[in-house]
């Protein structure tokens, strides 16, 4: 087509290209990058579900906004889908969804609750230890087939599946991303509002991001000249704004509304921003999930498993119900920065500062090396280089280190299938204080409960 | 005296020379040092104890074994105790005995247990931050009086008071010495006698030691050849060994006895046999404090207060009783080892492998530089070295680099006098789940209760 | 003025502002940054050279081209100059100019010979001495009068100078820039050309930059998706590329000619580019030094002190003959980067990419960190960030950790006015075979040479 | 036999088991260890000269002074040997003697001279890519065979010898040992006899020991209390103690004299003392080596090949001789430490120390990991550890890095026969300092002189 002329020609394969989410947006924003244009091979073990994606992908090809058209295509096989690719995207579910049942479920039992579950607690630990069998695999097919690809992570629990990826083909290009900081750049652009007047764009905060994923923390941020560090301390100083959340409130609210009194709580405590949503904020320290009252009072809720296979399973046909319309798809900005990041490793762009999740160099002091961790870093021709970024307050680096601790045993565990380094890790949880027997117990229950993901295990 | 011929003459600078317990042992080791004689300097803020200890030693010189005369002084300042001295030992209270009391009981409130509460847990905090504002003024007037004597630190917590000599003048030539490993060694000294029939000594049983103090692990035990990590091995799985104690079995037990169930499941879990007392281990990890009952159940008793401050009430009382007495003191081998070590580090001995307490320097891999780590080292003429140990198996590792960072918190806070800093230590002890807001006010309270010995503070 | 509506109003201080080269750029890229506007602060202890500049400044401020306009002040104190600063730019000659002249001449009759002589070798080393006394003082001044400006450093020897600015205040805001890395860039743009056809920006040109200044090298180059490397690698194998110039030719070449000869060689030999002119890199190794024969084989020649005196001497003339005519000057683009990295740190482009000279935190593994080392960075507001850069290939690190260890010797030596340290410089300089006794005699004569600008020494 | 009743049996690997030197000493030591006794199996691929020492071995059993008998036999195999051994000591001669020849005899056309040629210098480089080759033939065999053996190594190069065994078999218990730091201690010794009329032995001067084998250095020493670096600076003080050796004196010398002249100067130039024979020591600095009358000069001399070869082939008619007499051989205390750091790692004494080649876990910081350096380690039950031993001075530093850099190259140069990375060896060698090309023809010509020993080389 007239419009593809002079773009590089590219193969994007798509691991998990059955996903409700992303694969959205990525043909979304595909659609509005005119330098590139080719192929992208949705590939997932629910084919059915790639179909109706591939699909999709042809429904936004016919938008009136596409500035760039792609062929999707649905091969039969991760070789296939791989070969030749320039970039590897992979969103997956580790183990069927019905999995998040036990992983949060069982623990409930003992009192450990799990506002989210897919990245730290008992719940993450086991998820991580099926989404390191998964991206074992992965690792191997792209050194077999593409080992000079870029590989995008859109996977939780986000630091284990990028570390497998590494542990597993050492020389491998990949990065995690995750949006969880744009929203404590709003934050930040809400208080620059609030304090200055000023209407800015989310981007326009410059962050120094430190930590790991879901668990991130911003140390400077810097707007128009402005310390929006300043800002978030007069916030929190101003009267009324840190409070309990009284019951009747907490009853009305929805599971994803952010009160913001972990982050709030965290920075008073820490003097440093913490950066990521409360829900996730919570499962990484013993201070908030005593019990779901004491939840509930910090203005965080539980999000039930019932809610999440219900939204799951529903998903499908508000999808197939919009491919039947006959209503255009409309093609706008999306907040994701997949694209951006391609188009300047292809050397297309100038080059882009986004957080990404990469193996410790250095970028954070006081961290191990090559431990996954999340900071800034620098895209430009075939090179994603992390910034550094200092070192954590003391007190926030014995929490996160503890959860770095736990990434590497866990994946260290999965690949090696060792129960005991596992359970090793579930100890270290800071949600676990149960007696080590107690634990033990509960721990088998889960790991049983899960066994059909979990190949090559005795458990 | 003709038995001091040809003995290098030497003074020991004594702080804490009231003491109720090592400083008898010095007396009783010293005595039968024909190497080495001089003077002892018995300083203390409780002056009628350290003349009552001078007094003792006189007692201890006619003692028919006694093959070295030492004179003992009272020294009415610090300094006057320190000029001039070759070594420095420490053992001393930090903050009067009564403060055991409020670190104790608050925390109690709330739910949290301590078996000692001299090293961890948020009393072992406090105690640490009382220690430290004692210590800071130990380091400086060592380095004003005495910068080349070597300073025997015996005081609780080990880790923070060592630290703190080395934070505030880092030249000093100083060590932790602790004797909780040697009942490990035993232990394993037992185990041979059990499985092979030999008799043997604990120094004869050749260990390898990580950790921090009273959080030590043994990673190889090595006995005429015997590898006794197996027989440990042996003993776990026999079955009866590992069991809950039974109520009424608990309801008998002493408060020191040591069941070793703690032991034996640490080294189930982590494969690796942790070095010190059950009542200590406990405080470390988060597993076996929830109530009084389920410490019970693994065989640890809580010490109270009350029986600590009448045991150290009454002791003068004995002590008076002994020197009354006509009956010549008997010297004779204690199980200590400054003795030794010092005359290694005089040079009149061949050399001397011991476990202490020193900086990190790389004896530990994983843990971080300078923080003070127990391992062994080799003593020799005015050299004290650490043996490269090896690094922690990942799951303990986690578990001790917490103790770790505690320690560097709550040094740097009290010499910073920062209670924000403070409180983040506690915050990451792993005896702490409360509510942020409910820790804060815990805290508040337990500083308030010790605020006498915090000079400078704002508490 | 209208032109300046809206522009942010700085100070930039300059130190050495009676410089003869950069200064004049800065005005001309300044005139041309419609972003800024506000004051430069020509500081010199050359005031009459100072002086001369504001006149030119204004000049060029007359410039029909320029967009911006500025307001050149010449204090009379440092002092003056620094205090309200947001910049610091620093290009000064450390000791008077006549100082070269023994520099070169006392290390020449022992048969060492410098090409350039202001980096290493003997007399890049005393240099140095000189450098880091001046740069002590400049620290020491910006610490009181300006400590949150960005200080950008381009005396020579840049490392030096550079860690002398650290060293003395360790949190200054400080950063060396050296265009010597464009002329690889350039030279892998005419490469582009050569094999490919395509006229390129030397910008274009993506490289990793690893090393110390004057021996950086460059491990990764590619442009519009070629590799550079490897078209470096064909024109190195070409017949004839690779040659010996004979003695008819090299007599003919101007001093700063480069044919690129000793660049080839290295290539050939460790299989990785330097970046930096022949006579530059000649000075870091002990292969092409022998005799002025053999250098010049290698199509490098000695830059003569006379040379350097008379160019120096006749600049002014020059100026005040431009400044006496009625000609207007033109301002147009310059190939120095120094504005729009002030624009980026400044929060008002969108970042910045470029090679400049910082403490290694970690950018450059295998080197000790804080020392200064030459990597890419990224600037953005208020922040600029080395980029993890990787390992130089062990040979080559060989080389310049050699260079590192003086760096690291010769401003300690500098700072403690430590002679014998200067000369375990000296004697680690790969220029360097003399006996030791012999060295020490022509170090010391050259030192007493220079002891006008050794403030404090004994020598 | 009686006198080995209860006698702990093992069995030593002997890998060069012809050879000359330190077996008979072996031999000689294992005669006086009553608590060992077992077999001696010396492999040699000049199995006459095995066979020649397993009949000097039986004599030594006969000696009036043995405490213990010995079997020797000579195994046709290297897997024979080593099966079933306690421990393997390994002196070779890499490549035959032979090759001495043009590794120092081709530098020399260059003007390169090497007073040893074993360890440094174009000659010693050559020499550990043959070593190494050797020695990873080595490192397999006892991987298959017994791997839980202790290696001891006593060939040249040691350094590389040592890093070569572990870098094939990184889980080996292999340690270098050498005597070159006892002269040393002996000079010590020996001053404390001069300036304080006490006749001590060498092994009462504790010295602290740092750098790599040849080029170790010394920072403490201490006899008696009596500080010996005081000692020695008051020598080198002394009016006609440094001086130059006078052609006439020098020519009158023998090849292994020590007039300590190069000791004198390195240690007047960086205050820290060098811990080898001078004749070593001129090899690793630019210093000393211009020229033969230079060298004298500094009281060194060269040992040329004619002396090394007829020594060589003189050697086994004198022990054919030894062996025919009638005349008992005589059995007494030898200056080697082989046998007592055996008995220590058997845990039948109570412990060891000494200076050892490890590979660097810590024990000398600034140095790089894994590099092999030369310390002091303690030996106990099945345990060689070394002891943290600080940091070289940083002019000291650079030297010794350089070799270390040297040592990394050469051996991973050798396992990857990958002559240009020799070769960037070679331009790092301090004795270097011929143009690139001149060096690669020179180079060439030495590995082709040698290249029967190079297998799998293309040269």
């Amino acid at each position: 087509m007239k419009k593809d002329k002079g773009a590089r020609r590219i193969k994007i394969a798509y691991i998990g290209g059955g996903s409700r989410g992303w694969a959205h947006t990525l043909m979304n924003d595909l659609a509005q990058a005119p330098q590139i244009t080719g192929q992208v091979a949705l590939y997932d073990i629910d084919r059915p579900m790639a179909l109706l994606n591939a699909r999709w992908g042809k429904r936004v090809n016919q938008s009136p906004q596409a500035r760039s058209q792609w062929t999707y295509t649905v091969p039969t096989t991760l070789a296939a889908a791989l070969r030749g690719a320039d970039f590897v995207a992979a969103s997956i579910q580790p183990g069927p969804i019905e999995m998040m049942g036990s992983d949060l479920n069982i623990p409930r039992e003992y009192g450990i609750l799990h506002p989210v579950g897919d990245t730290a607690g008992p719940a993450g630990l086991v998820r991580a230890l099926r989404a390191a069998m998964d991206y074992a695999q992965i690792a191997r097919a792209v050194q077999r087939h593409c080992p000079e690809a870029w590989v995008l992570n859109f996977s939780n629990p986000m630091t284990a599946c990028t570390r497998t990826l590494y542990k597993v083909f050492p020389q491998i290009k990949a990065f995690g991303c995750c949006h969880e900081v744009f929203g404590t750049q709003r934050m930040f652009a809400d208080l620059v509002h609030e304090y200055h007047g000023l209407k800015v764009e989310r981007g326009e905060v410059r962050v120094n991001v430190l930590g790991v994923n879901h668990f991130t923390w911003i140390d400077r941020a810097c707007c128009r000249g402005i310390d929006c560090m300043k800002l978030l301390a007069r916030k929190v100083a101003a009267p009324g704004v840190v409070r309990p959340v009284p019951p009747q409130e907490s009853a009305r609210m929805g599971f994803f509304e952010n009160r913001k009194q972990v982050t709030y709580d965290l920075f008073r405590r820490y003097g440093i921003c913490p950066a990521a949503g409360d829900r996730h904020l919570v499962e990484f320290v013993p201070f908030y999930l005593k019990d779901e009252a004491t939840l509930n009072r910090w203005g965080v809720k539980l999000t039930p498993y019932s809610y999440r296979i219900e939204r799951y399973q529903t998903a499908p046909t508000g999808f197939r119900k919009r491919l039947r319309d006959r209503k255009p798809f409309e093609v706008k900005a999306s907040s994701e920065e997949g694209v951006k990041e391609m188009l300047a490793i292809l050397g297309l762009t100038s080059g882009f500062r986004s957080n990404v999740n990469l193996p410790n160099v250095g970028q954070i002091e006081g961290l191990p090396r090559d431990a996954v961790v999340e900071t800034n870093a620098y895209f430009t021709a075939d090179s994603v280089k992390p910034e550094f970024s200092g070192r954590l307050p003391a007190g926030v680096e014995a929490l996160v280190s503890r959860a770095v601790s736990n990434q590497e045993m866990i994946v260290e565990a999965a690949l090696a299938r060792d129960k005991d380094l596992a359970f090793q890790a579930v100890l270290n949880d800071p949600l676990m204080t149960l007696p080590t027997d107690t634990a033990w117990k509960m721990f088998s229950r889960m790991l049983r409960a899960t066994r059909a993901a979990l190949h090559g295990w005795k458990v």
